[in-house]
């Protein structure tokens, strides 16, 4: 086998690596996009193979292709999904803005390989009887564009990822932080807004409020995945559906959900569905909440863990690392750090698929690798940080009730319950005049003489303050 | 009338314009906060009477509000609603980020004109029958905390916003392009990705991707509102619900929900409700989806517009202005500017929404009024530039036939007709053997000899390629 | 006088309201642009007055002129410099994207405030003596187009605001916090990084952060400011310089420089001035940076300030308002929530900026009026933000000396002194000891016997932490 | 050789792939930060190789380290800045904030590898003897802190990346811009703004836009580099110096200096250095410039490239690639949708860094990684992208003279040369009047009776509408 062979497109000959399968185009794109280290992924190879495999099907079934070309078809494309060929795949993401040459890619390698388990030989089609050769056009590609696979690739992608690795990620850091939330229930602590001394909570409580966050997440997450569950196969070239045959845009998307297990439907307007990215803007901002919350869990937890000595103190978390280079004995919170990285990172790809979606012209917007890149990214970190998140910081997290307790105790924001009892003005002033006295809220309130020992015993007591005032039986 | 009185707080005394009904603490705020332009808008004013008057109602209905006071309190909402005492909101967006400062303000507006209305002297407190006071805390805020009532406020008026102001708008928009689909139904036209020529698709179908655009955001948007719909309101300071009575939160909801006629629910977690904004960065993010799809729109309605002898002039536009100051005769797509601008403007938004909602610490986010500001912006400038759009722009629209005749006829991508027939490296022979020879598909179709004129004829039919290959019957 | 007066451009006639001094082009966008609240603001006139003077003494000064107009534009502009006719700009941000509208807003009403100076009644054009007309395109924007002059007036308006505005700002913190350093220059506290405790620093040291950051972003600023000192004016309609004469362009930027004693050059090339503005992306993409550096100032002081008994407490900061409408006698730090709410909302402008630069097509970028817009908001955001962070919270900052030193004896990391001595892993081990067998540092070195007591009172002494190690005289 | 070894930290003891360099707290980390799949970049690395070096060589001049070690250690770095032990980096970006895991994986791989340089067996460190072991933290770290060397290291990645990669590629598509300049400087040709015709400039002058923007970039970039030049070293933990000797930091900036052979100083607050990072934002807001810059270029180049039939057709590009997997022989301006989805990708990154930026907590930002991630991306892909651009579309460009008369002949903005002979009121009728009744211009002015034919001959005469008027001689 020679290092080198000829392979041909449209614009000419072009040497590809005897070794790979795919052919022209792909090597073009190859040569001509030396930009960057970001690769088309395996998650978008994979989401191709199930459209390629699923618009075989389709083709054969309306007498477009024959069984055995059909055949071929899905036989590659099976090896692929399971991981054969994965070398193949070398694009760029900073390649043509309609995924084209991924495109390509694909149906090159299809092609060449199916053409190979037909008994053919790829690498002298030129020899090579008719039958036997795949055409990664005519064949593959059949009834397909460039315009509607790579948006139609890109939903099954972002349906996938979410539901297989990021609904999974969430409910597994909700599980750890519901675990806290069971275990720290009947902790009464200090609550602090404005970073200042509030009214008391259970430590529960505050973990809830995390839980309710990733179950408010979670939920606007799925309902924007609906979105992203339309498809634009079928609507070929520039949305009209040139070349395909009527009703295939439905038996394809039927066809993709059957294979994936996965609930996906043609979208209505393949216009739409070529040059808005609005499915995918509405995901990221989904997703984005996410990373605002999980920012918010992961900020909150190092700093109730700060310390040891000079912070607050009231939570342990687990001590994975050394933390630092110079200083001896020093622990820091790095799961919460890797977490809020995450965060700011989702940020910044929001901030870039909402430009790359509104930039589209006339039938096609040609900035869909950067979103396919930068949503993801977007899954990926989240998921991925979730886990570990869970795994090394929230599931080891325990209280300092000690230090709970201290601050509790000593807490000015007390003195709320007596408000209803003395009005909000006296109340205020037994607050002014305990801080500047440093004396306890008891001590100042009966000093100032606005209510009864017995009354103030009766009333400010800490376990009392954590939810509404109960209706008398 | 003295042209000062003097109102006290917890901190002190301060002197007050005696024409204006606010008191100490929205003095302190106005005096402290002289940042910006920006005022605390109206339509979070309006928000606040509603709930304000429905917080009345409910602590009357519990007993914990005598008639009298109810009913003042109820009056000054609605003469607030009413537009009256539109100046006694004069705090800046740029206050302390629970946005308690106008909170207070809205007490202390409420409280006075309620002591009005009740025979009371509010300029002279210190001489009033105690029985004419509406105090601000302990009336008007009974039940509440600027920490549950801010969130509350915000998200009454993103459901009211959305629903009065920016649902019709796009209803509007979508309503003249859907005009602009069925007048343009018939007139087939070359299409255009990656800005070269594409296959042909009638003009109706092209605007009927606008319309499919506007259908899917204002979806999103609908989906993501009701995560607006639940209400922070009964979690009082941490959340907890401390000094409101059980139950109360959920009246509230519902009291608002029949006050505004709108749907409104408790948030099942009040902890979520006063320190997460997943709600608002998610509406953002539908809202982001639809600025996306209008700059689409916009850029694609003024390039088609472009010229009048040196562009593409497939329409025509309304002249509106003159466009230049220097260039006499000039007429520019102003409209389609405004809305690309406005798209710009809701993306930068958007940025500064998710990263405040990202930023919340233990039982409170200290960002919401710049949260607010921003999502308002992004509501009202969405709404009025969809309106102004269709008014000005789209809805007088015309198609400039001859040009797109002209380069209807000369496409080369009409050729895509013939790939089935001769496949698709034949095809791009013919394309490129036109283009280098400047001849006609035609005539270097069957200068090529792949195909004869009766088939060339049968099959590169322009509207024959407008829609998917039809099954035989 | 009549309630209205008609008035006509190249389109045809139009109604305007008889007491403003604007005329047709004005009336227009008024009429059409009714979008938003936000309007072109005073300081872009402002600028423009600058520019439109300038240019009239130079078309003067090149015999394009005559006298008599020229000093009735000049006395015009004069007047609207000095606060007169401010009700005559009424136009939204949200129009053209050029700024043409406001480039012949400010054109008509200077020609007819001009008219009118020169005994001409502009009310009634036509049988007025021609001598004694002013005319808004021939005479006040001669050598002009609204391609040059607003981006010219855009670079006019920023280094005005920067330089009066936001760098006085600058230095009024500066002040503010330098006058902390010397203040707390010999209070040695506990370090915290990563939230955890670290070795010792002064309170002085960790000021001095602050206005070394100041330091660097005014510097940057500055730097950055100099890309806004290159005009625009003199490329009129494309660039070419069409119907301008021979430096006209240089002329007239030195004029302006005279005017307005600011230091202003003529962009060397007049295609990029009026398609780029990668000078504002760069000048916010400085003030950016002062943002976070804000936002980071601000978020320590008010963490530091945190409390008052269940934070950190090392800092005391100014009681400005009450802090909480529901609790009692609570202080919020209100300044900081200002500034870290502005640096949000500075963030959110860059990325409107950014990306509205990116959009100029050929000889013009349409993105002009919200450039100037986010640009403005920004620097006046941040000015304000500043001086009142200044006056109503760093001015009064205290050091709570007896928490400070409560954390400092107590803080682990002090063991970072003896790493010298007895090696990273032993100075580990004391560490941990001390904080598994809640010890003092002392303690655990002597009973793990890593050193002696007279070493360890000889080398753990924070005093000597607080510098490099000196130099043997 | 066992497969795994033991290594121990001040946790305790953890295995280690024995064929591997680096040692326990690597190992941590790699097991702990399972997230993503960005890695710490190998440019990081480098610049970690120039800091660690460069400390050792001071270290030994100021004699806290022997010679042996010192060699050692500098040839360890020596060897791995030429490329060897690549696969000894592995960690992600996602760990800890400071980069700590990365300086201690620096640490502990050179540690190792001198180790085995000096004859020793780092595998078995027990046995080994004590002059023959390099220790990472006592060694190779000395007077160093994480919270030091990691921004350091950022900083000179960032001088070294823009330098060498960035400011050459900006060279080389400058270079290919500005041959065009020159190759069109004769071709006149309609100018157009707002997408509509306007006055006439030259291809030339329009190129040299384009250059002037990557003029003004460069020295935008340049400018902010300088903030990078400032280096944190020497400030140790807290920015103190603590552990490091007197005049330390600025030894150590001139020995990096001297390595790199790029220039370097000690920035003069450390606290800043640690804890601020406005010198990345700045420079990311030059980047930006950049990017909205090429962004505008690229989007030029496919406008005027856009056809070939249908479109403005100006210019020719390369065909490089076929363009669509359906319509055959269709070529797509694929080099200019890789530059504009690189700048997307830019804008994206500068939120993030500029979030990440504002997130620091008195002595230490810690998002470091994420901060160093977004900024070489954006200057790799810049840089690359730049080459691509200039090597597969700029370089080929050439002018389609046929369509640029076309089009020329035919604009109606030529009468903006009438105006100062005729008035801009005349003038504008005759571009109406020309356009309503399709007649060229002179017919228009010849029948509205504005002028002669001579003065028309004489004054609309597109050569002459190119430049500023000429001062009579």
């Amino acid at each position: 086998m020679d290092d080198f062979r000829i392979e041909h497109d449209s614009i000419g000959e072009v040497k590809v690596d005897n070794s790979k399968y795919w052919a022209a185009q792909t090597q073009r794109s190859y040569q001509n996009f030396k930009i960057g280290t970001e690769k088309m992924p395996a998650e978008i190879t994979r989401a191709f193979m199930y459209l390629k495999r699923s618009a075989a099907v389709v083709n054969n079934e309306l007498g477009n292709l024959d069984d055995r070309r059909k055949n071929a078809i899905v036989q590659a494309c099976d090896e692929i999904l399971s991981g054969k060929l994965a070398d193949n795949f070398p694009l760029a993401i900073w390649q043509t803005g309609s995924g084209t040459q991924s495109n390509m890619n694909m149906n090159e390698v299809i092609a060449n390989r199916a053409t190979e388990i037909l008994g053919g030989n790829f690498r002298d089609k030129a020899h090579e009887k008719k039958e036997n050769i795949v055409h990664p056009n005519d064949h593959v590609n059949r009834g397909q564009s460039s315009n509607d696979t790579f948006p139609t690739a890109l939903h099954i992608m972002a349906v996938y990822e979410v539901e297989k690795l990021l609904i999974p990620a969430i409910d597994r850091l909700r599980g750890s932080l519901q675990s806290r939330v069971e275990a720290f229930k009947d902790i009464i602590k200090t609550g602090r807004t404005h970073l200042q001394d509030a009214t008391p909570l259970t430590l529960g409580q505050e973990f809830s409020g995390y839980v309710s966050m990733l179950d408010h997440s979670k939920a606007q997450i799925l309902k924007a995945l609906d979105s992203c569950r339309e498809l634009a196969i079928g609507g070929t070239a520039v949305g009209t559906g040139l070349n395909a045959p009527e009703g295939y845009d439905v038996l394809v998307a039927a066809e993709i959900s059957r294979a994936t297990d996965l609930k996906f439907v043609s979208d209505p307007n393949k216009f739409h569905g070529l040059t808005s990215h609005d499915a995918v803007v509405f995901l990221e901002g989904a997703l984005k909440g996410l990373a605002a919350d999980l920012m918010k869990i992961a900020n909150d937890i190092r700093w109730l863990a700060s310390g040891p000595r000079c912070g607050l103190g009231e939570l342990n978390i687990p001590a994975n690392e050394p933390g630092s280079s110079i200083m001896p004995g020093k622990v820091n919170p790095t799961q919460c750090e890797a977490v809020t990285m995450v965060a700011v990172q989702v940020m910044g790809n929001d901030a870039a698929i909402g430009f790359a979606a509104s930039q589209g012209n006339f039938e096609l917007n040609v900035f869909k690798p950067v979103i396919a890149y930068n949503l993801l990214q977007s899954i990926r970190l989240l998921a991925d940080v979730e886990v570990s998140f869970a795994e090394h910081c929230v599931d080891g997290i325990t209280a300092n009730k000690e230090k709970i307790d201290y601050f509790l105790n000593r807490s000015l924001m007390n003195v709320t319950a007596l408000s209803p009892l003395i009005g909000y003005e006296n109340a205020a002033k037994v607050a002014h005049y305990a801080h500047e006295n440093d004396l306890s809220l008891r001590d100042a309130a009966l000093a100032l003489k606005v209510c009864t020992p017995e009354e103030f015993d009766a009333t400010v007591v800490p376990a009392n303050m954590v939810h509404p005032l109960k209706k008398a039986k």
